[in-house]
């Protein structure tokens, strides 16, 4: 059976019900999954364990890629399977069940995590559950969407499920390309020198033997979830624009740029979108996750070609990546997350990332996890590795959220991602400020200006001018910074006390 | 004259005393000067231009590579020369000068510094000042005790001002290795892949036309200021010792450890100097600095080499460096710390990082700069290069400061420099806490068993306590999270609530 796809003939043995595979799991195993950005996760497996979970309950630490699709982390989380989860997610289930403190999530740089597996840092995986397009004849295992930390889990686990996906055509194999640094000490520098070139192998090496069982699927990846473009978004891509535009003018750049990076979500997607109405040519992308925006840039020209981890569209663009598949081949390399957020590469290759804060504050300070200081939203993601060792780390967010009650511009940011030594640009609808070479006091007075919306902006200089008579290099009123955030606790708006004069 | 130093005969002609060299310069200009953890530094030019700058003010922005010593940063700010300074001080006159806000101080990680004047995001360099032991033949520049940024700088600069120093003796030639990063696109690998390994010159290439002027001085570096080991450095030494020893004995790393990273100070040097009481051997250095620990390290045998960009030690211990120089020779590598601060590099041989918090949070986050949140001490140097590449990120501190006025032990830092993504270990004179793949609620119990002061204990764990009330992934009680600086700020005490009662 699925002799196309399953190439190794002994393994035509391992087939079996997703339900039997799910009875190879012992309570307390470490287990790494596929997956990253709701593309390329295991279907089959989670609703298995979920199942059995519910006649016999037993939990695991899960490792992944990144976010998970179908609703599996939500679904793995009600039924008390997941007691630890790492390094990413975005589900709003398991979300309640993080921020009720019921499961242990540990938020990390997604290069980092197959590092740490390698180091010994975390426990070692016991199984590996990787969806597949096909394995090969000598057992190498084609991944579908994405390749996230599939081939570090693949290496170090002790027993291999593979979930073969015959939703994802054959002709996705040759897209990935396959290269895990090797241990420490002795590593040899990663040879990638271009965001195009190919320095592994089309699928991840495996010895057939380690591969315990293989279901079969046809469940698709969900669709992205982000929504479209809108005014504020539009806005802020022209600023970005014309920032970069700047930049080439001043001949720090030439009009290819240098590869971009663009965060999984809404704005980031929206300010690439824009740039299909920029005069920029052969762009170039070296990202973690490549969105609806990146397809478009590709179709239009201005995308030469694009490197990612992942590959997450919506149900329209799906069907158009697939059906123009061979298109898109010469100009696609999808790579295991370390890789694509590796600093070693983010540093040579110069990256530009664009990622999206929650908030920031008025010396540049990001929050991009915590809402309201203490309350998980998704993760840190790849924004970190990006932001410290990249050319560029441009912050973008709308100026205010929940219709104004909240400004995304604060005095002092209730939970720090990224400080004030990473961040070169933050970006609202209302302008830009530009960063680079200023000192504290020099960026409050700017960023207010720049960023912040105008109903903030008193409140925010009368806050900086209280803060300048205490003095310091980086001004605080200590009993009044987290002021915002108490105001919109108490009374659900930052524009409470504005409001009750 | 000095035909031993000025080897290439042309740039005899270019001798004159400091003050006709501090005529070169012009108000507003960009000046990058030689000198990291006051060792290298130029000492002839900064007197005079602080000479010239009281008959005839102008001021200048001061890159360098980290402090300089000589107080020349304390008579240039006082002299009103110093209108913006980056990446790096330590000198308590500019320290009152930059939190009174009267010097622009930009602070950055020590590995960027570089990078950012090659992309032009900072304004490029228009003389270069630059200690050095000889300018050989074709004109190279041979450093003294430090490279820092001078590759660089010169690299850059329209004018180059060299001051030979006869008191470093001319067998420092060869101890340096200057190699500098090609620009972007294009860039190559580094090839460096072993701590000690060479792959530059020995001295800074330069086209002796641009060497506009040499000046000679025979002025020592200054001493370093470090404390001998107490009681308390002492037990953290034995803490992190009894760590690494476990990382053996898990399988985790061999008994060679990796290379270890020390960041400048008293509790740094203390720690390396308690290595000689452990029972490692063949260990190596890749740090920004070596200070008098390094040197007992190399002496004792038990430190293979060791690659820094700059050597700081006491006066005995200098002096004891130079009469023994023949024996370092092969062991030691001093490099531009664009080199011995990169991410490619830090993550590839996996530094294992040392360095010194100000304060760290029930949660993980470190302060290392901001004294209460607001006022600079020196800097982050280059902690955030090592803490967020390297292999093991460890921060030490003593448990309290101002004799138990202070705890370094807080509900929330009040300045943010190194996210708790980027903590692994901390470390007080009370024991070690192993954060590695621990979620915010787990490390804050672990942090302040371990690591508070017991006279603090019962208060944080009853602000953790209330803090578990509101939820969240880091909980916290946002009105009282800063409270504890409040505190010292109204009363002298963070202990005044307690004291009170």
């Amino acid at each position: 059976m699925y002799a196309d796809r399953i190439r190794h003939p002994a393994l035509q043995q391992k087939l079996m019900p997703a339900s039997d595979a799910a009875s190879l799991f012992r309570d307390g195993m470490t287990v790494g999954m596929s997956g990253f950005t709701r593309a390329g996760d295991a279907k089959a497996l989670p609703l298995a364990l979920v199942e059995r979970a519910c006649r016999e309950p037993f939990s695991l630490t899960l490792l992944t890629g990144a976010s998970l699709g179908n609703d599996s982390d939500g679904l793995m989380a009600n039924a008390g399977l997941l007691a630890r989860r790492m390094p990413f997610q975005a589900d709003a289930a398991l979300r309640h069940k993080i921020n009720n403190g019921e499961v242990m999530f540990i938020d990390q740089h997604l290069s980092e995590t197959a590092e740490q597996l390698r180091s010994g840092a975390l426990h070692p995986v016991d199984i590996a559950v990787i969806e597949a397009v096909a394995i090969t004849e000598d057992g190498g295992i084609v991944p579908t969407m994405a390749v996230g930390n599939s081939a570090s889990f693949v290496q170090q686990a002790k027993q291999i499920i593979v979930e073969l996906n015959l939703s994802a055509p054959l002709a996705l194999e040759g897209l990935h390309d396959i290269y895990v640094p090797q241990p420490r000490p002795g590593r040899a520098p990663i040879p990638l020198v271009e965001p195009g070139q190919r320095i592994g192998t089309t699928a991840i090496p495996v010895d057939p033997a380690r591969i315990a069982a293989i279901v079969v699927t046809a469940s698709p990846d969900s669709p992205s979830n982000v929504l479209p473009p809108d005014e504020e978004t539009d806005a802020i891509a022209r600023h970005v624009i014309a920032f970069l535009e700047g930049e080439v003018a001043a001949g720090r750049m030439t009009e290819k740029l240098l590869p971009l990076q663009a965060g999984i979500g809404t704005i980031a997607n929206a300010v690439l979108h824009g740039l299909t109405q920029s005069s920029f040519r052969d762009l170039t992308m070296y990202s973690e996750v490549l969105q609806d925006s990146a397809i478009e840039l590709l179709d239009s020209g201005q995308l030469a070609l694009a490197s990612a981890s992942s590959i997450t569209l919506s149900a329209a663009k799906h069907e158009h990546f697939l059906r123009n598949l061979e298109r898109y081949r010469e100009r696609i390399v999808l790579r295991p997350q370390e890789i694509s957020n590796h600093p070693e590469i983010v540093r040579r290759l110069g990256i530009i990332g664009l990622n999206t804060a929650l908030e920031f504050d008025i010396y540049g300070n990001v929050n991009s996890t915590h809402v309201g200081g203490t309350h998980m939203m998704n993760g840190i993601g790849g924004s970190g590795d990006f932001a410290r060792n990249g050319e560029l780390a441009i912050f973008v967010s709308k100026s205010v959220a929940k219709d104004g009650a909240i400004s995304s511009v604060v005095p002092m940011v209730a939970h720090v991602d990224h400080t004030e030594h990473d961040v070169d640009v933050l970006v609202t609808e209302w302008g830009l400020a530009d960063l680079r070479g200023l000192a504290p006091r020099e960026r409050a007075l700017l960023i207010i200006e720049r960023c912040a919306h105008p109903s903030y902006r008193p409140a925010l200089l009368a806050y900086y001018e209280e803060a300048l008579r205490r003095g310091g290099q980086t001004p605080h009123v200590l009993e009044k910074a987290l002021s915002w955030h108490e105001q919109y606790w108490l009374y659900g708006s930052m524009n409470y006390k504005n409001l009750s004069i």
